[in-house]
């Protein structure tokens, strides 16, 4: 059975990328046009778009939409794939932690390398191949959520951090996914969100979208996890991920770490959902993920009022890493990877 | 080395109690005056005044009010002592979960029916066990604060949630009158305080009183502390108490419970700063004590703001209780209670 969100975070509209803005949820829910490669630059920078696959398929819109504007400036077939080749590699750049923004920026690159088209073809192909990632997004997410669903114990009360949902992808979701389709099998089901500081996407975007699709949510606050888990009112913990190591270690955002103790504490079981495109195999482990410094502002503001004394230090990591000790199973569209992660992901590979 | 505050939390003056009103920091620093037992309870009740030593002292003040207001209306004796005993009961209803509160309008009321003296004499015995009690919790903080100080790291780096300092007490603090002992030391140690969410007591209060008092502090939010902690960039944990049973399980502010799980899992000392009047010997373990649900809007609304979508479902424990395998050692004014519990806790009070 099919679950049917109402919620399309990125999609392309003939020449334009048109996005949730998910800065001003669960406020005001409306679009933006973004028409130039720059202003996809900085979409992604201040979170206009935001979760690692979302964030993957508004890379490659991006770059589609620097070709539309280099198309225009009468350069030679060459001139053009040397410039396309930097933008592509600056768009990649916007944000440093999601591996879905290096690979299809990536994957957009390849494209113009490999292809026998002139400028217009190639501009062309761009736009169709950002379409077909868009696509391959959903279907990808709604295999996820059928393998996740098949975990979910009858009437299950499941804690999720962040938001890795249909806000996060391009409609269905990651870990919100497997939510999607476990609720559209078992509606008993329900949800815990954590408020997920500094940025609050737990309150803020999955309270927003499940409330939306109607599926029951409680939003609790990010200390709270270890009291509920030891009441047994927490059945399983699902959260999505931004980069996964080739050993299965799992960065992902910043609390996503605390959970993952707690529930290994309480003998929850603990899920990554997230597709291949999030496993950066040029990593052995999570050692290698750069962690995001992200502005103090986001500690030290909330809704643009101070909460705090002033004149006192800050850090902000936007990310942990949650090591592959912790992770019961990681939810792909190959179907879920479990212990010893490194033979798992390689053949999750193989057979891709 | 005696660390100097300039922060007084409550203090009796004349016929009234004079409190700090916590409910504005930290964006203003003003005192209320409290002058009846009513309004004791309210600010109680309230959060004007909170943590679990300055509640108790609040409770004793509120009961020496009650008297002051009975005193004028021409009771008999025996009418004055039945009704104080029924006042004393009643304020010590205004928080269900710290027991001090219970323990000092306990000793309020232990003093009216041990007193000798006629109504007169009884208000002012009342009066002047209250000032005794501040300034007994004065000392006794002090006492804990040399104590944990001596396990304190040199240079370390320190971690606390909620408030358990000068503004959860008299005028020192119990965790933070470790930190404040251990500052004047050693003044290369620096606080990371949790903001702790709901309320945000450490956002507001812990970053108020320690930059008031020029002791470095970090704000993060409650999800990053096993992050620094993986990084190593976390000496230890100290944490006030509500209320600790006689096997050293406690009950601290929401979200403690997460911090010791993430401090066991990597062996991060984690104490509790608490005097013995926070030690309820009536109850055998953590089970037993009562955990209070508290409104919905702190944690749908921060600054009168609504953070989530609406309709959708909140639960809001004030409170968790950490177990005692999860607790290095319990600073008391006694000294460091260590495991087994069970047996430090009960040599602590035959010492007494």
């Amino acid at each position: 059975m099919e679950f049917q969100s109402k919620i399309k975070t990125i999609e392309w509209i003939d020449d334009y990328s048109k996005l949730i803005d998910q800065t001003v949820l669960p406020y005001e829910f409306k679009h933006v046009n973004i028409k130039t490669g720059d202003e996809m630059y900085t979409a992604i920078k201040d979170m206009i778009v935001r979760g690692a696959p979302a964030i993957g398929i508004a890379g490659a819109h991006g770059v589609a939409l620097y070709a539309l504007e280099l198309q225009k400036q009468n350069l030679s077939r060459e001139e053009f794939i040397s410039k396309m080749i930097e933008k592509a590699d600056y768009m990649a750049t916007s944000r440093p932690t999601a591996v879905n923004l290096m690979w299809a920026c990536k994957k957009q690159k390849e494209l113009i390398l490999n292809s026998k088209s002139d400028i217009a073809g190639i501009v062309k192909e761009l736009i169709e191949n950002g379409i077909k990632l868009e696509n391959e997004d959903i279907e990808i997410n709604k295999k996820m959520g059928d393998y996740g669903a098949e975990v979910v114990p009858k009437g299950a009360t499941i804690l999720t951090h962040c938001n890795a949902g249909a806000l996060a992808t391009v409609a269905y979701g990651t870990a919100l996914g497997v939510i999607r389709s476990a609720y559209a099998k078992d509606n008993t089901i329900q949800v815990f969100a954590d408020e997920t500081r500094p940025r609050q996407q737990g309150a803020r975007l999955t309270t927003f979208e499940l409330k939306t699709d109607g599926i029951p949510v409680t939003l609790i606050t990010d200390g709270m996890c270890s009291y509920f888990m030891s009441k047994g009112m927490i059945d399983m913990v699902v959260v999505g991920a931004d980069r996964i190591a080739s050993n299965g270690d799992t960065a992902n955002k910043i609390g996503t770490y605390t959970v993952a103790i707690a529930a290994k504490y309480h003998n929850v079981p603990f899920y990554i959902a997230a597709p291949l495109s999030t496993i950066d195999r040029n990593i052995k482990s999570g050692k290698e993920i750069p962690i995001e410094e992200r502005s103090h502002e986001e500690v030290s503001h909330i809704n643009g009022k101070i909460i705090c004394a002033e004149g006192i230090n800050f850090i902000n990591p936007g990310f942990d890493v949650t090591p592959n000790e912790l992770i019961t199973g990681i939810i792909t569209e190959k179907g879920i990877l479990r212990a010893p992660f490194e033979e798992s992901i390689k053949k999750a590979f193989e057979e891709s």
